[in-house]
């Protein structure tokens, strides 16, 4: 039960698939998420799965909000561009099987949207970071490995971890056995999972305005990370807070061996 | 596996869906358990489901029960009244996802009897409460909140938590989503989860009763709670041992390296 | 995914179903495992489920056997006997929901054979037994209450525990759905649910065969119960061994902070 | 979810299904590998399942791969062989059901490849091996037993352990439902299960060419399985690493009593 509610139904050409939901640094989070602002990104439809948290949320302390993600899209202004589909949200799956589900619901409703590529936004936590923070790539195809090295992208991302988790590398994985091409941007963070990293988010961003050919005035950036982070921060909590109640409502108090008395 | 046995087909009128499940304080649970008695509610179907606890329970030392949910009809009396459909049970899901899974196949049952609102009732645990006890709400529109503001309900509660766990966030949360409109009443409670607090709940009843426009003698609630009490316990502590069974069941004793031969 | 392999299609009249598989003291599966080989009971089905543990099992030390729970049928000698189904196997379900898939899988299966009665055989830990050690019931009907009061079976099985686990519990509570009858017989045991206790299995059996109106040999009962115990001890061993595996590959050693880089 | 992806349709003639996935020694991949590179065997489909690791791995660093199991096939080239289907991959099901849910959808696939016959390659880790390492051996039919126990397999297997679990032990296990024949072959390792054993591969793919009147130059065996390993390696790092962060994830810091307030 993964379920897309379409809102509108826009007439895109060639579109290209933009990721960012909540992962290390929640660096695809905020870039995106500034990016759709920027570019007044219109919503098209959400999508809500029985693989996120069991909660609704409370914003603005008294409107229940179920967990969602979210669907913009935006249209071409210039020729050297492309229209764009941003794939967003509040969560990703808390059981591992999920992550698979709600994936291949994702790519076979951007499938008959045309999307034939797909660029998803991460982070890579790298303990400490020595110079200038670097975007880190890796590609479903040889082809495009050539295309984009000249954009300054450090294609060893594989030195440094090995694997990504997660719709950041799932879809362009999955994509791929669709024929999709996939690109993979990390922004290199020093920090923790729940620690957003604005900085981080910008050099990705730098990094995809420049390959999609927009221009986008990054002066209030951060000012709107600090927006966001609050927001993405609340939910992490909850997501915290709940599995501890999950978890507390799992285990029982320890009885007494004789008091242990059942049927079967 | 979420099956709804129907026993009766009644012919509402514009019903308004009001739901009580064991939660924090189980507050929602004796509320309705009391106005359904009051009311003289008729039960008119039941529903089991694969994602409760994996056993039954003894009722009167010898009866085999189900574990179940119920739903139970009341017809207006006065034209300032509605037809109401009470949804109440033994417990929620036992897993994550199990959650949704029941929760869309209520809201598929309702949706057909023409539910277009519906009402939650559950606890909001704040630790000690200062001076008298509140009634927190949470609305899926604004229009609600306009409406509902007046009746001294305080729409503050995500200052306390943010979010709702199972049922009565899910059911107004996913409600939404097919155009119905949401009403979450969270009686203020000090306790823990596992004691029901039948102030809060006859606080929550108060509230309930003077937004429905009915009269419900409030005397005999302690000796009714006391009454529902034992048998929810009961089941709490069943949940409980079980719970230790399973996990029981799932751990093995430590067996030293040298003794551990496997095959693959 | 619960697959029934059919391997003969009986005729029955009315048949009675007969469960015991793996539980607390086992008195259940040696109790039918016994009476099966005593009245010359016929295999006709086999089920196994992805709910059962992911392994296959060697018996004779070569032979690769699946788990399984496996149907046997009888017909009455006399007319004062009743057409019989038995119910039994090597193991159930590993996860809570796959008790209730499986159960439904065979409620499917026995309703469309004329089962229209079920008694499930379990045992009942106790810690320790004063004097003789007794058969507690449990039924779906109070009319089956009158019915088997007067054979000796306590009904007060509920002020023990309080609830039934599993198989024992949940085919007499999902069959009442069906409009099924329903008791189950529980042998009083002191034991711990990974000792076989065949002196629980005789009473149980004794009042089993009782209420059937079928005669049995007990005298071979002992040594029987010895040559099941070995191989239910086997599959319970390797259960809890195959559980350390899987705990084992799920477990990672933990690396130092700085060690840790990963990707999302 | 498991999909299977076909990229070529071979015309077999009664082949002989050979499994070997990552387990105990990752025997039965290494010596899988050797075989289908030293006949140069060809790849004719991929499955991925919802019941792998969420994540992609990155190949060269920098070549998102999403984690897949492989089927090649070979054609026999003399009368006394046999047309062969290999089974190999990155990995095996992650939960417990999924083992079952995956294996069904390959023997489903199989079966109308006209596989009648499968042979399953593994280790047995005995902590310590006295002499020369044996093959164990376990079957589905008596009549296999005669066949190949003149090959020196010994056929003991289950006084060493007594289960096998995963692929190696279910492919011959439910394959037998379906009528199939199935051999598993273990190998005896000391090691273990994240240490690959090329000697044990070895000998286990001796005892496998001999049995499908196969010859393979073996003096390349110990190079590849240093390459191979370098590669099942890094996805176990992995496995182990993303297990690390999904429970990181899952396991929240304890708040103090007095700050834990929720709703429900």
């Amino acid at each position: 039960m993964t379920k897309i509610n379409i809102l509108e139904k826009p007439k895109l050409k060639n579109p290209i698939l933009l990721e960012g939901l909540p992962g290390v640094g929640n660096i695809g989070r905020v870039a995106l998420g500034y990016l759709i602002k920027e570019l007044k990104a219109k919503k098209f439809a959400e999508l809500h799965s029985k693989h996120f948290f069991p909660f609704v949320i409370l914003n603005k302390n008294y409107k229940i909000k179920l967990l969602k993600n979210e669907f913009y899209y935006w249209k071409a202004k210039k020729p050297t561009q492309r229209d764009l589909i941003f794939f967003v949200g509040d969560c990703q799956s808390l059981s591992p099987n999920g992550h698979y589900e709600v994936m291949e619901t994702v790519l076979d409703f951007v499938e008959k949207l045309g999307v034939k590529e797909i660029f998803t936004l991460g982070g890579i936590a790298v303990g400490e970071i020595e110079n200038k923070p670097k975007v880190y790539g890796a590609v479903t195809d040889e082809s495009l490995l050539k295309k984009y090295k000249k954009t300054g992208i450090d294609f060893s991302a594989g030195e440094k971890v090995g694997y990504i988790v997660g719709a950041a590398g799932l879809l362009p994985g999955l994509g791929k056995e669709r024929g999709m091409k996939g690109v993979c941007l990390l922004g290199e963070t020093a920090g923790f999972p729940i620690v957003t990293d604005p900085k981080a988010g910008e050099i990705v961003l730098n990094k995809l305005t420049k390959i999609l050919n927009i221009k986008v005035n990054m002066s209030k950036l951060d000012g709107r990370v600090k927006e966001m982070e609050k927001f993405i921060r609340k939910i992490e909590e909850l997501q915290r807070k709940a599995l501890m109640q999950i978890n507390k409502e799992d285990s029982a108090p320890v009885l007494e061996k004789d008091q242990m008395r059942y049927i079967g």
